[in-house]
């Protein structure tokens, strides 16, 4: 065994449920590099929705029935909103909004959002590291046939409808990882990396966007599986494949085998796509993806955890078919 | 009779309550000019307590128990801010903070504070006129035993508990009149000036700190009356009589009379200090000035109207027995 420590790669909510998943067999020898490219500014406050449903899912806060935001939220601060004219389009809970008050806070007062996360997350009783995955602002910008949109505009004000051309990864070329980041991954006690089956497009390829990413990935000397979000074609929330359809990619585990050529070693499938797992150009595992429960989470986290073992075992070092710069 | 609007200066609780009654009377022929010396940063946000109690007052929107706030209040946002480490000795309601944020997103955007306030004003369904002192910022800072203070400091952070020594209004020299409140004073059409029952050393001297504003008050040429915020020696609530001992000035009306010399026309005083008003060295009223119904906001205001109406009659045009200047 090369190391005991595992690094996710997430965005938000069903990433998140992995990562939950993950931090429940590993506590601190998990560290979740977060995407960051959906932060935004909305009403003078600094949001990062990703890390803060990475956030409130690790620490048992998160809504299970929405899966963003707290549970036993409170909306008073929005219906107050609207009476003063405010903008309403983006939901923000009145026990919610003490975070995005706080961080934006300690931004403005000069410290970084990792030094903020990591700080939130001790607070929460995380013992999962939670690291954005750059200190920069990257912002993903969603180019469609409605015109180019920051993501939230996208996502939550226009509810994904405008059809998707491209995407753009804005401040990207000038991000750096931050130095907590590349620790993580310059350690050398690195078990295993897992992308977490979030969105490849919107969630995934922002952390990927940021210079030196990849090379940090391929250097950590560990497996590198990641967890298809498609099951028999379908994503089960947000707009993965609808996203697909639009950029002409055929919503199938082989599309995001592809995606991910040279990064990943392995690849997890949803057990009814056990049958197309044996033609993926990567070693593959057909198990239960879908995490409806707590156990769900737990079983799936295990399975990757195993997965990535025996990738290890089999060959050592682990082979590389192809480049990964 | 010599117009038909009343403008009327305030503070926050006890001024609000006589501004409720006033419009109730008036509706759009009152004015309410507000102290903003209060007004203070706080986490982020910029936050002017007199001016939305004042808001809240007229709207019937506050709190009738706490006097500050808005009724109906939830607190989950500041229990949250707590578990994230944020600042909690101010208090703010879940839909209060509406008004804080979406304030000071205006603000940042380049608007006035009268023109937001107005602008809410409008949307709360005030028919009243209520105006900032100024839009520039006058800070009031207590000077106690214990250092200078900012006023929420002094006032909320440490329950007025340290000696004051004096008070200043940083900024106050280079503050200017509003234009809508010059405006307010200069239309020839006031038919009375009111000087609500707030704290005459923290409430109402920061809004005569703002040059001009006494030449505003005198060339309006309509009577000036004041309600005392003293009844037996005592203040209804606030640290009034607390300050008054500390700067060693006695807790009597003849003090408050005094204080505003050169200011006032009359002063209404409540009937248990009948016995005083006699020797007091301007024109008095004696009745209830103890506001804890709405029918006592409105008898109140009755009677100052009255009051007023009868300074003007019995002498046009009005005399002055001190410079104003």
């Amino acid at each position: 065994m090369r190391g005991k420590r595992v690094i996710a790669l997430c965005g938000g909510i069903g990433g998140a449920k992995l990562a939950r998943g993950l931090s429940e067999l590993l506590g601190p020898n998990l560290t979740v590099v977060v995407n960051t490219g959906d932060d935004f500014e909305h009403l003078g406050l600094t949001i990062s929705p990703d890390v803060d449903t990475v956030l409130y899912t690790l620490a048992d806060l998160s809504d299970p029935e929405r899966g963003w935001g707290r549970a036993n939220e409170t909306w008073n601060f929005m219906s107050s909103l609207a009476e003063v004219g405010g903008e309403t389009w983006f939901q923000l809970g009145d026990r919610d909004l003490a975070l995005h008050i706080e961080r934006t806070r300690r931004l403005r007062d000069g410290q970084s959002l990792t030094r903020i996360v990591t700080d939130i997350a001790r607070r929460f009783g995380i013992s999962a590291r939670i690291l954005p995955m750059s200190d920069d602002a990257v912002r993903t910008i969603v180019m469609t046939d409605e015109g180019p949109l920051p993501f939230q505009r996208y996502f939550v004000g226009l509810r994904c409808a405008p059809a998707v051309r491209a995407i753009r990864f804005e401040g990207a070329n000038s991000a750096r990882v931050s130095p907590e980041v590349s620790a993580s991954f310059e350690q050398g006690d690195v078990e295993a990396i897992v992308v977490c089956p979030s969105n490849p497009y919107l969630s995934v390829d922002p952390i990927l966007a940021v210079p030196g990413m990849r090379q940090l990935l391929r250097r950590a000397g560990a497996p590198i599986v990641a967890v298809s979000p498609i099951i028999g074609g379908a994503a089960i929330k947000g707009p993965t494949t609808k996203i697909m359809a639009e950029l002409k990619i055929d919503a199938a585990n082989a599309s995001i085998v592809c995606h991910y050529d040279g990064i990943i070693d392995g690849m997890i499938v949803d057990r009814i796509d056990a049958a197309d797992a044996a033609a993926l150009p990567v070693a593959t595992l057909a198990t239960a993806t879908l995490m409806r429960t707590p156990e769900d989470r737990v079983n799936l986290a295990r399975d990757v955890l195993d997965f990535a073992r025996r990738l290890t075992a089999s060959s050592e070092p682990v082979p590389r078919q192809r480049g990964l710069g």
